[in-house]
């Protein structure tokens, strides 16, 4: 076995270390708060008014004062309620949306559902080359019963940044057509502005916070129809017994991500530099897939010679741990819809491999990384 | 400002304290096992089998051998994932429900939403006058088109055991009525036998677990229609990145509250008989709601000269911390529904006091309370 701290993770678009600060920030409040802040009582009043500043203060953190937030179980959650929750509310006005054929499986397959099990038609925006949705291609798919676009601010495989403040600013022409954002790789690693986003989502473990929370922001004045339906907490969106602790630390995680931002971006942008470097001195061996207009936290190649799957594990073997495709699913798709998306190469969507860094990787990892990934390379058959 | 630890905590029904040994297990969980129980390397192997492990402990503590487990963020979803889920999905086979009308919000409000939204009937089974909700009150509601019944193990207001293993026997003999069982207050209170039931949810936090994870048990081959939908993971029927901290804590608290069952249970009989003593021996001032068919956690009472909110806040000065109604509907409604579904009183409904036990409370406690409770009573004036 190999012991944790010689195991090199560069698998943080996955899921990230949790943070001690934000664990502290969990285990103090389990301790101070342990009542219910529905609860009528003083100890109730105590968490409910701990929770209500938690909420404040991220929506501060991302300089959202027209906004509200709803505290959610996560990212899936979020793009459920968001998409779902706002569709089959405003299905009176229009029955027509759109996303990005790069998202996330769980905006995916929430447009898949909306057609199949809802009556709704969807229409998919493509990336372009560099694995960009552009303003222009929103535009072609916009129609009069257009009533939400759904496009990532970030893609979760290959880093790219989409133009979302674009696409934000040209619809608010359209103002019966939402616009739904999935920022769970942008929140606490590049400053966008969402000012203009109706319906935001992002999740504490991609920030090194806890998982099982995450929130949805929606402009103020905007209904949903809830999934979780009960006791009315969340302005009746989002029934559920309260957790002021995970609340608590997903405040917590996210100011550490904001104010760490810069220092770590500039260590993460040297790791991918170094292993950048390398990969474009084996143009034979490697076809990068992440461009300049990519976060530096994530760095997608295909290989051209061998078969990811085969990589992947001997990389694991030699303790270094990185994925194929993302970890959402990985057990449903061997291939990159994403890279085939901006590729059209099958062959290249087979055989991608994604580096994700944090903070807490090193210029040494680099190195050990790329000499073990240029001896495998060599040595494996497939 | 009191001191913690010389708080009373009588609300146990709405929330508990977590176990020192569950948040061991949750740190330990952090720190062994950070990576994605979904990514492809052996980090993600490691916290997919520690998963799988988890899930077939619960299955194993309740003697469930024909039923999968399904994680949730607790029991607003369970029930919502339980009950929509089926609904939608069998609607084809008739679109009948029946729910008890002492049944929690996030039961009664998803049959709401069943009815408004998708065209279901509800039909309301009552309590009798002891709190129950009866097999026969069940038979005179079954028709051809009904699909599902629901009806909970324990109330969360008076504490009552409703007849599931009868209802689950006689419904047999209705291979298309699923039903459905919440067992948020039985679950580690009560031994129950739960073989019968075709969807059973159950919380963390009523165990003294963690808040944010619960867990619906359904028999094997049924199928739901799933209301996050996404990577797929939890067989398709729940998607989102797995927490396999909580998860292992769920597990780590159902271990715990079976294994005290039987000592905690005396413990608590004993403070729960000391305080109806009191209650019973002024008849002129209070109205027991709880009886000898209800569990020891639990003691619910009316009011017959004061106002349970005034009170209410006068013992929460005094440090003791109870409840009027639950906690879940504490800002929607200032009755309570059970309350008046038994009694038909509209008096008794609105001034009811929920006091709730467990482990950690002492004789002490009951002898302070109701030394404290007789003052206010005599003292306040409304």
């Amino acid at each position: 076995m190999i012991p944790k701290n010689k195991i090199i993770y560069f698998d943080n678009a996955a899921t990230t270390k949790v943070d001690d600060e934000v664990v502290s920030t969990f285990l103090k409040s389990i301790k101070e708060y342990y009542a219910n802040p529905s609860s009528i009582h003083v100890e109730g009043a105590k968490a409910a008014r701990a929770l209500y500043l938690a909420r404040e203060k991220i929506l501060k953190l991302l300089k959202l004062f027209n906004h509200e937030l709803i505290f959610t179980s996560g990212a899936t959650e979020s793009n459920n309620l968001a998409i779902k929750g706002a569709c089959l509310k405003y299905a009176n006005r229009g029955k027509h949306i759109i996303v990005s054929m790069i998202e996330h499986p769980s905006v995916l397959e929430v447009a898949e559902q909306l057609k199949n099990e809802f009556g709704f038609e969807v229409s998919y925006a493509k990336s372009n080359e560099k694995g960009v949705v552009t303003l222009d291609e929103i535009k072609s798919l916009m129609r009069k019963d257009t009533i939400l676009v759904s496009v990532m601010s970030v893609n979760n495989e290959t880093g790219v940044i989409n133009p979302i403040e674009d696409i934000a600013k040209f619809l608010k022409d359209y103002p019966k057509t939402l616009f739904h954002v999935d920022a769970c790789q942008s929140i606490g690693k590049v400053d966008l502005n969402y000012n203009d986003v109706d319906l935001l989502t992002f999740t504490g473990h991609k920030i090194h916070g806890l998982k099982s929370i995450g929130a949805l922001v929606k402009k103020k004045g905007l209904d949903l129809l809830p999934l979780n339906s009960g006791g009315g907490q969340e302005n009746n969106l989002r029934s559920g017994t309260n957790d002021l602790a995970l609340s608590l630390s997903l405040a917590k995680a996210l100011d550490i991500s904001i104010k760490e931002m810069k220092s770590a971006n500039e260590q993460i942008s040297e790791i991918k530099a170094k292993i950048e470097e390398y990969l474009k001195e084996n143009p034979s061996l490697y076809c990068l897939n992440s461009n300049e207009n990519s976060i530096p936290h994530i760095l997608n190649f295909s290989l051209l010679t061998k078969k990811a799957a085969v990589v992947v594990e001997s990389l694991s073997n030699n303790a270094i741990m990185v994925s194929s495709t993302s970890a959402c699913h990985a057990h449903k798709e061997p291939d990159s819809y994403v890279v085939y998306d901006m590729t059209h190469d099958e062959k290249l969507s087979h055989n991608t491999i994604r580096l994700s860094f944090d903070k807490n990787n090193t210029i040494e990892e680099a190195e050990i990384f790329i000499k073990t990934l240029d001896k495998i390379i060599k040595e494996v058959k497939q």
